[in-house]
């Protein structure tokens, strides 16, 4: 038994799949996000199928196909990023973990490739849980920020803000290198108000680019370290709550 | 000028496209639904991407990436299926509509795949204009119908309803043959009650397979042509919808 | 047995009849929409209560008052027109649909006579199924088509358009003569954009009378014959609705 | 100029009453609800309805058709009683409301027939005016009380509790004596615990018939009386909201 | 045993409370409105706190920390008073009850004291019996009016409104006369339109100080009387209501 | 000029306030959540109170009465804690800040006490700012971790769990000694598994008493010094917030 890729299967294999399996099911979750003019649109959405796939190969689970759009409000002021709202974020989600439950899967995991995504996932992930419709979780790239440790040798804009620079674009030199434009490489490290992270702001008054950081340290060697570790990262992670399901 | 696809591009020449050219946006909406033994769950949005990739060429307009669920009720007794609520369906594509404003786009054409969208779909275009948010519309195919009335050999199952059948077989033929099943192509006609079409029904009552017609008959010459003359009666339609838009 | 009409009746009657009947309830469900100078505003309501009065009679069914108003977004321009939203008429239908499964109801049929109110009726009937609330359907006048082809003598407006016209003021003539205003009798035939029914639009632009056809070939006889056909194709469709309903 | 009973008028005389007149518009809100043995269920809405007419021809208004349900959910253990929830009682005097404004009235008054509508009415027109929809009140029979202290022979069973006794049977013998039933007249004088009248409650525990009194002292002279008064008092009411209202 | 303040109080002491008492819980819903130039924004949560802590006293009852914070949409003229929205009182209400139901309370007594809070509890109050979450009921201190009566000099400014005159006047005397200020004392009585009472009104531009009445008159004597006769007025009312609760 | 008590001042000097100084406004928002055996229910709202208190007395700002409860979906398993709903705490957060808009204050300070609010506070903190309703920010003790590392001498539980140990019960020794119960002291370090803060759980699977880490190392002096450090950091984070805010 092996991944199986929703997309693109007839629904009687997924069925036989998720009856003989563990019944896991992955659901990348992206972003139509601005990532700086030397990066796609869906740089955030690339990352998390990528790191959804592998997760698949490794638990032989249900692949879906992913989500494009996030709650990406920050960026609104750049043109072309295109945002859900919050509650359409959590009603997605929900949605999809009801109807995964009556098709006999065991378990909802999504993988979520935009931080806006963050609190709407887990009002959903909350909800699948309290309501008992489906036991979830929402990764959120465990183990990244240590491999990112590792590799970066570039300084970064803001404590735990990788966007558009030495960490995305390396990710995307790994994945995606044909949608990479290195000759729009160029740093920025704007200055933030004493208040940066405490409340909601819009990001495009400090970085007219949208980068936040410096691209031109990337290398596909180091994003394939980061993606490397944030599978293992998740794994780690996903060891105790398969445990912890219900038996079928 | 030409298409861009906004997934692949950055945020800076979406930018530039949306404020040189027409503003119009083509924006997929498919379904992860059911089409029987020997086709995949995402034929759905397989053929809404290919309607709108063609539209979006002969238009030099902008292409969102595709939703990849939809409002697939009537087909959740197949497992595999996996869908939205109505609710949700509308407020992704009015969430959409309202960022796409913000971004300087002139109007939102929605490709519509999925029978049980055009119910949200529909709310959400009323919303989008009566609101003024930004002028929309949702295509369900129009020319399809007649182009199928000149190729089609095996007989439909019920008026107007082409699922996973000589129609849905034949495109998926012309766009994705490596996942179409041909050895396991059978046909299925349903007796349906009297009352069949005037109330919301579950499907797989009526067909286990979930086939309606008979697969058979599809090849991929009939596809291509059913595709053309859809986007051709599309371009019909938007005609007169592009040509009443505001002025920049 | 016979129909009983819960607007005159006492609780006690309706209770006992509930009790020994069938279980079945007619719901009219009509608008307050604009038909033109020569037929009242309340077109639609007579149209639907006169449907569900014959249906009632042929299956001893309680009858239910009408609802009144509908939506009837589409008429806005013409004033007088009184529409609810979408999201009302679904719940008028869905709070009815639930009291009456307290009360003893084995099945709610509603008899829907304005267009506007397909989509949320139904949502409606989808809701009442799909939550075990009570069995329920919307019938847009089954049979009616076929009846008008039988004996319509001028051109319609457009396909599937019926409205201020020979057929809707020759149903007036039968049931509300006195009602109707001969004397303003005017033909219309609008001019539609290419894109006309694919996506919402408001009527006045193209009519400024609001009539869509020729209101001068009406007569009672052909109402008679169009209603009548009406009841006929409704019987139809319940049988198999009602035979599938669960026993007592 | 006189009153204009929407229903069965067309819009443009609809259109040239609302512009040429004071743009008031009356709506009757009744309820289907158990009124005992001997009256019918629509008696809320024939009260409503008869008080509104009266209201309209001393105005000059536009009468609009009635609602015939409302908020009855103390009642809802006597089967035939039909309720709506608060939220769409609220939803439809809203929408109705809206819908007025968009065709040039100048002020909505309900006149509500149901107790259980007070609420989800003030609701509404709390809305209705505080976001500057349409000036709006809901009429909740002024002058009735001392109307009926003066004519009243039997007691009461509760403080301010009128239902299904001396006056409500009163009035529908002034107003649809066809519809009582005299020889099932019964009185029924409930034992209420201390808390009643503190908290929701339904009433079917106390009355099995649904009777609140003595039906037996009902006239129609009385039931004149009372309507009348009610009439003065309800114009007497809406000087002051007239006086108060915008100009054109 | 005796009452246990639950805002001082570990959780541990709270879970025996509930489990050995009669599980009876107390929460003073109150307002922050404006109450004249003399009284301060919190008079109605003083009182509402006053009259449950008198009845946990008696009644052995867990007391809850109060709610500051009511729907005072009429007083919004006056800058400081703070309104919640009708649907978020009704909210915090069914919250709490549900939360409480989970503690293994046996029920949830409301001490409301803000006029604009009885719409929304009443509605939060039905859906918490409604649902069988857990038995409720809210009181809008009864026995108030009757001791008012006994002691009162002053006239009132409109039948039933008592609002920085001589009652609340003389209650803030008894509870907290530091935050009384005799000296800015000053009666108003306002002139009222004719349909004052039968629709919602802002009250600011009847009365500029706020006041609706006499403050001079105001004693704590009298605020004493007056708060003993609703605490006994009080628990009259709830001696049916605890008898009738579902036993453990 | 100097701190203003919403609670206990009328309103004519409240609106002086708002007019004349800085119109900043303070909102402590609490919880009733379990503290282990030994701290009360109400430790956050304690001490978000006495965190408000200091920062209105240093900004001269309006001081509102504390929101007594929040989201503490975690602790359910406690009996006695009491939760809103994210919906709740989030429509509370708007409702006040578009009151006070109504007041003519000019930005909203919420100082949040409870782990569970950051989410619901974020989105209405964001909506307050995207609609323009209300400048407003939530703080969630900025300088509190940093003080925390200066000062504790037992292990933590879990990263950035500070719950009824060392710290909180050092904070409610300095703030209000007589609700804490050191005789009950009694250190609990759970076990967590691996997905521990990657999903939403029940914290009592992990601790019977609600303890997480040692209380026995707690003094007032290490309470007064978090608080002090807690008031500096929030100061420095409202710098920039205020020096932004638009001028009158």
């Amino acid at each position: 038994m092996t991944r199986v890729d929703a997309y693109s299967t007839p629904w009687t294999d997924v069925a036989s799949h998720l009856a003989a399996g563990d019944g896991l099911v992955l659901l990348p979750f992206g972003a139509l996000e601005q990532h700086g003019p030397h990066l796609p649109l869906g740089t955030d959405t690339a990352t998390a199928v990528a790191v959804a796939e592998r997760l698949a190969d490794r638990l032989d689970a249900l692949l879906l196909p992913p989500i494009h759009y996030g709650d990406t409000w920050n960026n609104a002021g750049y043109p072309g990023t295109v945002s859900l709202s919050p509650e359409t974020v959590t009603s997605i989600a929900v949605d999809i973990g009801r109807s995964l439950a009556a098709s006999g899967a065991r378990a909802l995991i999504v993988v979520n490739g935009d931080w806006g995504n963050r609190q709407p996932l887990y009002t959903a992930v909350r909800r699948l849980n309290a309501e008992r419709i489906l036991p979830a979780l929402a990764l959120d790239y465990p183990g990244m920020d240590e491999a990112v440790a590792e590799v970066r040798t570039s300084r970064g804009a803001a404590p735990g803000l990788n966007h558009a620079e030495e960490v995305e674009t390396s990710i995307m030199l790994a994945l995606e290198p044909e949608h990479v434009h290195p000759e729009r490489f160029a740093a920025e490290y704007p200055e933030f108000p004493s208040d940066f992270g405490t409340r909601p702001m819009q990001l495009h008054p400090f970085s007219p680019s949208g980068v936040f950081g410096d691209p031109s340290h990337a290398t596909a060697a180091k994003g394939e370290h980061i993606l490397a570790a944030t599978v293992e990262g998740s794994l780690a992670v996903l060891a105790d709550f398969i445990a912890g399901l219900p038996p079928r």
